[in-house]
């Protein structure tokens, strides 16, 4: 029976979706507890009254320090306390990120968490990390970041053996800046599946099981996917109504785009996942459906039951050795 | 009178296509130049026979020192030499740069010659600087960047007053990575009419007229919007195949795609332009359709017309005084 601390607050779709989606995930294995509001209504699921929240736009730092008793916090502190196995929030990235690291601490070896996101590509989800966490990064946080990767891939999503590849500017080793062309050569001198680089037209085509970068070229990559799958989708729409036999066709059509949209489903993964804590932490979207929590609810659970932080800590062990 | 060099090898459409563009470019004041081997059907326009062509693949600085009579050097060296006010080459852009950088020289002033590649973005064109000629920058580099972005898009795009945004990680000044940070405020303190940061997402949707960021970060973000948009249209196509309501409806929203597709159309600009040198480039798609090779050649002739790399110069020889 594993149990996944919800903070219930904080997503922009409001509590109900959040709930609903806990409700969903929950079965005799899994059990979602709810931190939240009072009023609340847990539809059966075990509730901890909490009486702050944290807003999206507010300062990580801040935020984690003046709340204490936030929804946020108190789940991130469920998992310290060990009154739950793992923790999802749809909230503030930088908080839970704040709290994760004085609440829940890094696991030994761990230099720096990195934010893993399943994007939905062509021949399956390509984990890319770090997505955000980290802004400026050294090689070696690098090398630590496609490791994580890799258990995350190999227990989380049951990719055997995944293949990694660097996000850089050509596919020959050559190319790149500074840290790629050093984190280059400790992936290809280590014991992983490093297939070399690959570019960001290769994204969404399916560059790789794990694609590593840097937090800030990995935020900015894939925050251009989702804007350009957006703003395409948009445009498509406006030439369709622009005409009557657009419009016809675009209802003939309206299957496909269904399929097209269930494809690219971000949902499909329940969101980013912060890897290298003692414990393991999913941050849903912001606005997340009631299935983006119940995948990221199920997903938690599978990482408790593969021991994901236990084997990422011994990888990364491992690996300080060879470093 | 404004002679254009064109670098009729080199391309992956072959010279054909290079040829007719530059034909259909030609005009009374435009007189395009064609550079390549002396078999060519220049079609009426003046060909300067050469003997070798600088292959996709070649390393840049060993293609530019192997091959003095190549095309794409040839091309460079007709501005260097004053036999033509402009080049524009379908090829290697490495060799490019480097036959630039040797050739033509940099502006004074100009600590690094930037690319500069119009987006079709959703409000008209946005000019992404550094598309990927200086994988690390420091923050003065940016500032340069976007100052030549500026004088680009004013002189060659027709925008006044630019408006110039910063690549990053989140809207705020205090998101980003070092080089963010500190390029933001470098930015800030500029007579430029800087809107603060854009994120990925923003780029498709027309962040800016101008988005400044360092050739790594440039070069993923072109590179994943292109091919994000690629294999988005690929799974769309797909999925309308898969059923035969969805065939017909295709059909009915063929036009439709037809004016996506123009809408989104890179060629509508001609390529990458290479700024900061003592001469214009521009290094058109390796894949460039003839109309990619007019529009290049006509924006190229509008640059010396505007004397955009007089204004450069001017320009950034103000700025110099100023950092």
């Amino acid at each position: 029976m594993i149990r996944v601390a919800v903070d219930a607050m904080g997503s922009d779709r409001g509590a109900e979706a959040v709930v609903e989606g806990a409700r969903q995930a929950a079965s005799a294995g899994v059990v979602p507890v709810l931190f939240g509001s009072a009023e609340l209504d847990a539809r059966g699921l075990e509730l901890v009254a909490t009486t702050q929240v944290v807003g999206m736009d507010e300062k990580p730092a801040d935020a984690f320090r003046a709340k204490a008793d936030s929804s946020l916090v108190r789940a991130v502190k469920a998992v310290a306390d060990g009154d739950a196995a793992a923790v999802v929030s749809p909230g503030n990235t930088g908080a839970v990120l704040a709290a994760g690291l004085v609440l829940l601490r890094r696991l030994p070896g761990v230099r720096r968490p990195a934010i893993a996101v399943p994007i939905p590509a062509r021949r399956g989800p390509c984990v890319l990390v770090d997505a955000g966490a980290n802004a400026d990064c050294r090689p070696e946080h690098l090398l630590q970041f496609a490791t994580m990767g890799a258990v995350f891939a190999e227990e989380l999503l049951g990719i055997a053996r995944p293949q990694v590849r660097l996000l850089s500017i050509g596919e020959e080793p050559e190319k790149g800046n500074q840290l790629a062309l050093e984190a280059h050569r400790l992936l290809a001198a280590s014991d992983l599946d490093f297939r070399g680089n690959a570019e960001g037209r290769d994204i969404l085509a399916g560059a790789a099981d794990v694609l590593v970068t840097d937090g800030f070229t990995g935020n900015v990559a894939l925050k251009t996917v989702e804007g350009t799958i957006r703003t395409l989708l948009d445009f498509l729409r406006e030439e369709i109504a622009a005409s009557a036999t657009g419009v016809l066709g675009g209802l003939l059509i309206r299957p496909a785009a269904r399929r097209l949209r269930a494809r690219l489903d971000p949902d499909a993964y329940g969101g980013a996942y912060l890897l290298g804590l003692r414990g393991l932490v999913v941050i849903a979207h912001g606005n997340s459906s009631p299935r983006a929590i119940a995948n990221a609810v199920r997903l938690a659970a599978r990482g408790v039951e593969h021991d994901v932080v236990g084997r990422l800590a011994a990888r990364l062990a491992q690996r300080a050795d060879a470093v």
